[in-house]
């Protein structure tokens, strides 16, 4: 018997029109279909995928572990996301080994900051682990701000919220331009990075990119809100154009 | 009567199969096809979508007027791109106030570092332009390496072979992770930047991405031969996993 294969599939970042010929093919054909979600929500990658998954496949919900109440410093957070990783693992293999193939739903790029980078790594040297790329979060942000994000030689640095102040403010200086990710409740550390690197009035922020609800504004618009999980900002370059 | 719309389709990084479902509704439905290429080459988009263009439907090749005699510090330079694109604009204007739409075949996604950017800051105050994203040749060439690009809150930088080798240097230093792209004669300089920077021995070189003749190498193990237009270097994060 021969083993299956473990997808990583990118479904790029919300609308199921922006999937990927391949991503499509593998979802509608999938018998197994894995995928992170936090403990009671359905999961934006289950969302994403939800009208193309076949009737009779059966799926694999990854419940993160709830870690709100251990700081990231705290040595116990580590271990309890390693021990669910393994757990993960353990259980796409046994898969795999009996020779099923599993398609392991993420959202946008699997290896741009995505979960699946963990299980990849985990299963990678014992079964056959395949990935499929997928448009980024990002490219659905800059799209919707009907902006090109790049011009001629720019550089974009694409930064975490959850970098520390002076860290953002620094790349900032440095980048022309400039995606940020992660934001939530890093919101105001954001924006007064932002400000301290002369570029507040020039970023834009993208909620939903390409999803239900999405919206586009100039962040320096946008009132003292806290953003959703699914926010990005963008600011634009400026390079050389003719 | 109603006028035309102008698409500027993201094609992705050169697979077909990584292609979304919309560009390829939008490719496959076409009347009109318009894509750049250098003078006596088939263009690379155009090649990307060359067995899904409708039979029938008219191509409008907008060739580059041949600049290599001039330096980019030279205005001639901008003038000659500027009349080019003006020329172009004009040729889709004319079709979309006639009442027809147009697809414009975008190599990655149109938005980043795109030429089709020229055409869609003339053309957007005057017709409807709608962009469709799509996967960056960047996401192609870190899939192709099978290892994640980012971690946790890695910086990624991306960065232009055209730049000066200091800035070069400046940015391969702040950054966890880093794209470079638009290599081709730049290589040596390339190199040169990435060990004064230290960052030389872990950086891989993909070219062709996706693409037919895809190779993936360690940048050191390379030898000093010339890396063809659609070459990427990167260097992975390393950044904060569990
Ligand atoms: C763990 S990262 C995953 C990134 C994803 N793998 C990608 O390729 O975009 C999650 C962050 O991505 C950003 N993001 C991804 N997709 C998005 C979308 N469609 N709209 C807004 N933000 C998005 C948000 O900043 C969010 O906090
Ligand atoms: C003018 S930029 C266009 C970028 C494109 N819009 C994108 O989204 O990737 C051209 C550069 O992109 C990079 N590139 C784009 N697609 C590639 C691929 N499939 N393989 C390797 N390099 C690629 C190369 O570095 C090339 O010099």
């Amino acid at each position: 018997m021969n083993f299956g294969t473990i997808y990583g599939v990118g479904l790029g970042p919300g609308d199921t029109d922006l999937m990927t010929l391949r991503a499509h093919r593998l979802l509608t054909g999938a018998q197994h279909v894995a995928y992170f979600r936090k403990a009671g929500r359905p999961g934006q990658a289950r969302r994403i995928a939800q009208d193309l998954i076949p009737e009779g496949a059966a799926e694999i919900a990854m419940e993160y572990p709830v870690t709100t109440e251990i700081p990231l410093s705290d040595p116990r957070y580590n271990e309890i996301l390693s021990a669910f990783y393994a757990d993960c693992t353990a259980q796409l293999r046994a898969l795999a080994e009996s020779g099923q193939d599993v398609v392991v739903l993420c959202e946008g790029d699997p290896f741009f900051y995505g979960s699946f980078m963990h299980l990849h790594s985990r299963l990678k040297e014992v079964v056959q682990v395949v990935v499929v790329p997928a448009i980024t979060g990002m490219s659905a942000a800059w799209t919707a701000t009907d902006q090109p994000v790049t011009w001629g030689d720019d550089v974009l640095s694409t930064l975490m919220g959850t970098l520390p102040e002076n860290e953002l403010v620094r790349h900032m200086k440095a980048a022309d331009a400039i995606v940020i990710m992660k934001i939530g409740r890093n919101i105001g550390k954001v924006r007064r990075a932002l400000q301290s690197a002369g570029r507040y009035e020039n970023a834009w922020l993208v909620e939903y990119a390409s999803m239900p609800g999405q919206t586009v504004q100039k962040l320096s618009e946008t009132g003292e809100k806290v953003t959703p999980y699914f926010s990005i900002v963008i600011v634009h370059g400026q390079g050389r154009r003719p």
